[in-house]
């Protein structure tokens, strides 16, 4: 499949690398053509990944990752333009985390509202799915990494975009078990609100090499 | 142990019937003396519990567990009194969830702070422990339950009183391995912000008994 990451981050770059090694054609999208970032990783991949602008990968891409931060990601999404993104699946991976006051980061999107749901907003038609902003991005693409179920989430507006993810999320190691749908793209505001509690964990664990598994009665 | 149940609600009175059952003396706080739950709640124990205004509770109790709605709290505790309440710990199970624009349910303080500081800043001296607001009330008393480990969380400023919680939760069965120190209390915003994804789980899972359990990879 062609696939657009959209971002140049740790995120961006691991999901491209794990998706150009399934053998899917991926573009990395980011403010310039020629950004060193996104060049030298497309130089890793062997041939197997290319960089360009935002609107490139945008419009290569039958499927686009959203691995821009969350203060970038609508700017991002703007300069991929809408006649790229149509109606494409948009995976939103990104988390609306604030550090310009320090640690413990805010929210800069929360509650009431969230970014996956900000981004769908100013794209009407895009589907948007949140998926695996819950994890740091090694447990994202490989979740055998860790020695016991776990859980990741989506959520999302359209059905067949959710089953387009899940088909992705198969083919990184996810067992369908493992995949909760929560319902619609409000349920975003859940799993972006998870974040703060992670960070605490991070810390506490000393480690981003975890998740969190539903553990539930056999009986209730 | 005399210990302070404050609120009427399931919470309340889970926790209270469970500590009865160990043992401990138990007062249940409300508004009135005579609030017609409490007071039946009270009989139901067979005269092990015993039930009161909030001050009476907070006076009564060497522990107190706040267990009133998130709105409700604060003039809970105001109404229980700093004099009563002096330096004893309180366990803080509430959450700021606020229903009156529906479902979901929406946090009534979040992000940049948590209902847990409020009620520390309201109430310099008494040492908040925020905890057990993160699964449903039998499975916090009752943690075997689930059929598998899974986790609970501390977060406050004092030591000596997060100790006397860990004693508690042992006694309800948790294994010391199964409570996680997240820090100071301001990492209360991580465990009252999970609320919003709980909820979400809870319509996807069609039941409340589930909780989560944090699964770390073994080499990192």
């Amino acid at each position: 499949m062609k696939i657009a990451i959209l971002g140049t981050g740790d995120v961006g770059q691991m999901i491209g690398t794990r998706l150009a090694g399934l053998g899917h054609e991926v573009k990395m999208g980011s403010r310039t053509a020629t950004n060193e970032k996104a060049v030298a990783w497309a130089k890793k991949t062997g041939g197997a990944a290319s960089a360009g602008t935002f609107a490139d990968a945008a419009s290569f891409g039958e499927v686009v990752f959203n691995c821009v931060s969350g203060v970038g990601s609508l700017a991002a999404l703007q300069a991929a333009t809408e006649a790229h993104l149509g109606g494409k699946v948009l995976i939103d991976v990104s988390n609306p985390l604030d550090f310009s006051k320090g640690f413990p980061p805010s929210l800069s999107i929360s509650n009431t509202d969230s970014l996956a749901e900000t981004l769908q907003r100013a794209f009407p038609k895009v589907k948007v799915v949140k998926a695996l902003n819950t994890m740091s991005n090694p447990v994202m693409v490989n979740p055998r990494l860790l020695p016991d179920t776990h859980h990741t989430f989506l959520a999302g507006n359209d059905a067949g975009a959710k089953e387009v993810v899940r088909g992705i999320l198969a083919q990184f190691g996810w067992r369908p078990d493992e995949v909760i749908d929560l319902g619609d793209l409000t349920a975003a505001r859940g799993t972006e609100q998870w974040l703060p509690l992670w960070v605490r964990l991070f810390g506490a664990m000393k480690t981003p090499m975890f998740n969190l598994k539903i553990v539930k009665a056999t009986v209730s």
